[in-house]
């Protein structure tokens, strides 16, 4: 599993992503220029316009209208970190300084409503409202899906639902709709645009809950953040639900999980009652679940070379950094 | 010109944007949609919206088609406004309680966000890129006239050719892009969409001008904000830049609006020798050529009952709370 390269089958295709993404936020404010480039050097795995390559390249060979989009995709998530560093108040993401310690609140606002809105006129060059739409509905669920988060954190009682809704919005919505307009560019069968947003759904939710593990078990070195940064936030993620309900020391784990002050300060004793109950092979076991769900839907999809690659994907994921 | 009513020939039109305004933002996160009906409830002159509607009249009679981007350009105001408020950490805006006092930083950010993604969605339903292109250019220029702003506070070096940039960003664009869009959704000619986009841009300026007039000579009661609060906040506008220029007290002027400190605890001198300059005739000097320039690009527009009321708003906004 170690040499299998997800980007393979498009190296090409991402090169030029990455021109007309550099070149999509030249303005005429030297200033918003550079902490908008900032960004994008700060570089990412760009997932999101793979996989709306790697979805289109499923019903064509030639990828060349499915570039705009792609980096409108990039756009609305870089977009949104922006604007998530400005509220977590963060100074490093990837390792890198952000927008946000390096220019301040105001220019990183506003450069995040720049990048928004270039993102949104970007998928308006494709004259469909129905790709608009989706994008624009995406990038509308994601708020709402931040404001779920900030409104769950801290908060003991809630349950699986609320978790699945939050990851969904975080994470699982913008794969699933860059897969599903990689297919829609493409003009491809209802039924098959369903299937490969079915397929970026799962494999998105699979992909936000090791992220959930690794934030519990990974170090500093891999994760490029402080291990335990969701809990240290208030974040109640899907190993954290699992020792609340079924670990010996689930009343003293509730105590310290409502406690804004004890997530701060005892995160440490927080992981440790993490990981003596089961909550990491549970949450590890509900990944394969997405996982095999999203490979099942690659069934649907014409038999071309890089569903291979989209099935491998889904494996990667459970093999990721553990 | 006391009973003029510039809303007049659009009332049962204002009417359904209202009802769509309120329509738009339902999302399903109840405190996203109270946040953003708390600001759509707080009011405001709908000067976007009717500008479209206006503009869209001189070429038809029927404006059932310009609502939906009637109610998109009042979203973008909207977006902008609440971002703002969390910039200038604002408590209050046409004297009511701000989105940010009310639900903080976070959720305003979120908020503004949400409006920004759900205004150009608005956009995309007319299928047609040019539409989305134009709004969503606009977005991006009022991030740039933001950080413009930003940038010059305190600064005394700068002069006139930096003022009228800033509020061309601040306001003009997107009363110019209100009275582009209407007509372009009618289909005019390219040269009644020119002459109408250039009416709106002159007057937007002369409007923008005579806000800062107000800022400087009004009372809080007629504001409904403090009355020098552009000066409290380091934004040097046109009254302020001639009297820097032509005030016997230029130096003292200088050093005052330069120092943040100054301009917190000093603003009544400073509004003194503004007022003791010509200042503020210069302004209105100014305020008088635009609004004649907006004017003048009438006569390239069709002889339709509504040109008059356009023509009025021009003299209007010369005798505004004066």
């Amino acid at each position: 599993m170690s040499d299998f390269n997800f980007f393979s089958p498009i190296t090409e295709e991402m090169k030029v992503v990455e021109e007309q993404l550099s070149r999509s936020i030249k303005g005429n404010i030297a200033m918003l220029n550079e902490a908008s480039s900032h960004l994008i050097k700060a570089g990412g795995k760009r997932l999101r316009p793979a996989f709306a390559l790697l979805s289109a390249r499923l019903f064509s060979e030639d990828l060349e209208d499915v570039i705009p989009i792609a980096v409108a995709l990039e756009l609305i998530h870089m977009a949104s970190l922006v604007h998530d560093d400005v509220i977590d108040n963060s100074d490093t993401r990837r390792g890198k300084a952000t927008v946000k310690s390096a220019w301040g609140n105001r220019v990183s606002i506003y450069a995040g409503d720049y990048i928004l809105a270039r993102s949104l006129s970007m998928a308006a060059r494709y004259q469909r409202s129905d790709i608009v739409d989706v994008l624009a509905e995406a990038s509308m669920r994601i708020c709402e899906g931040e404001v779920i988060q900030m409104l769950s954190c801290y908060n003991v009682t809630l349950g699986l639902k609320n978790y699945l809704r939050r990851i969904e919005r975080k994470t699982a919505l913008l794969i699933s709709v860059s897969c599903q307009l990689g297919a829609m560019v493409m003009n491809a069968s209802p039924e098959a645009v369903k299937a490969i947003k079915n397929y970026g759904y799962f494999l998105g939710m699979a992909f936000q809950v090791t992220d959930d593990i690794l934030d519990i078990i990974a170090d500093e070195q891999i994760l490029g953040k402080p291990t335990g940064s969701d809990i240290r936030q208030g974040v109640i993620t899907l190993p954290a639900l699992y020792a609340l309900k079924n670990s010996p020391q689930c009343e003293e784990l509730a105590k310290l999980l409502a406690s804004p002050e004890a997530c701060a300060h005892h995160t440490d004793r927080i992981i440790d009652i993490i990981n003596d109950s089961d909550g990491i092979d549970y949450a590890y076991f509900i990944t394969r679940h997405y996982a095999r769900k999203a490979q099942e839907q690659l069934r649907y999809l014409p038999e071309v070379p890089v569903k291979k690659n989209l099935f491998n994907m889904a494996d990667f994921i459970l093999a990721r950094d553990f």
